[in-house]
């Protein structure tokens, strides 16, 4: 673990904001004491939701890595992750997470993902995005064919 | 809403399997009774693991709109979504959500997110992946170049 990374993260997330690029928040992943990779909110330049500087910095990695597990990597981050980062950290599985500010720092920011933390605790029917469920029998062939499947990657 | 676009998305799913080209999972967006957007999962075969069937079809839907929001969208998806999932759902703010598959079905399948939910509970520090705060008060200066920003687009 250095220090220095996370500097380098906070400077790369203030080049963000300064350049009108996106959201104040950058990532960075660390390979042997090496950067593989960076990322920086794109969210609103890129017209893409989940490209939070996690997500814009593990895919960065692993298409560095050719691989879709950051085994061994530690991953740098100038906020706390929310739900959806938190998610994409654990199926690409690093070493380790440092993060900077708090979830309350960037709620401060006007950047709140306490609501969706709350949305995960209470039933699907009854969330804000109600969430219905609809023909789960017909859905159960999909992982009866994954199971007879021989051609496959698990993951 | 109609059963018939969730008929649709299973079939893609059995196609993905099928075709050895990912996991048991897709999910597509319908706008004004018409399908905008398909996805699968492409974890293995692009390997990026945020490439769940729901983050694949989100991305695409917003490229087509060229807009970070699917507002009036409903979104399919052939399994209760993933933590990362449905904060990428959040994020993208469509209007419903439906889908076929529980996450009990699909940990059945071998592909299990509980543990997720489990860490998303728990302290930062004590997680499996271990999440260190570091630099917090050098971290500030990022939100306060936000505040005072005028080239920015809020989101």
């Amino acid at each position: 673990m250095s220090p220095d990374f996370m500097r380098h993260a906070i400077a790369l997330a203030l080049e963000n904001v300064r350049s009108g690029s996106g959201g104040p928040f950058a990532a960075l992943i660390v390979k042997e004491g090496r950067i593989i990779a960076e990322g920086a909110n794109r969210v609103t330049r890129t017209n893409d939701p989940t490209a939070h500087a996690e997500v814009v910095a593990i895919r960065e990695a692993c298409r560095v890595l050719a691989d879709f597990q950051l085994t061994g990597c530690d991953l740098y981050t100038t906020c706390e992750p929310c739900p959806m980062c938190l998610g994409a950290i654990y199926w690409a599985r690093p070493a380790r997470t440092f993060y900077a500010a708090t979830a309350a720092d960037a709620a401060d920011a006007g950047f709140d993902d306490a609501f969706i933390h709350d949305e995960l605790k209470i039933a699907p029917a009854v969330r804000r995005i109600p969430m219905t469920q609809l023909l789960r029998e017909d859905s159960l062939v999909i992982f009866s064919a994954w199971r007879q499947q021989e051609n496959k990657t698990p993951y």
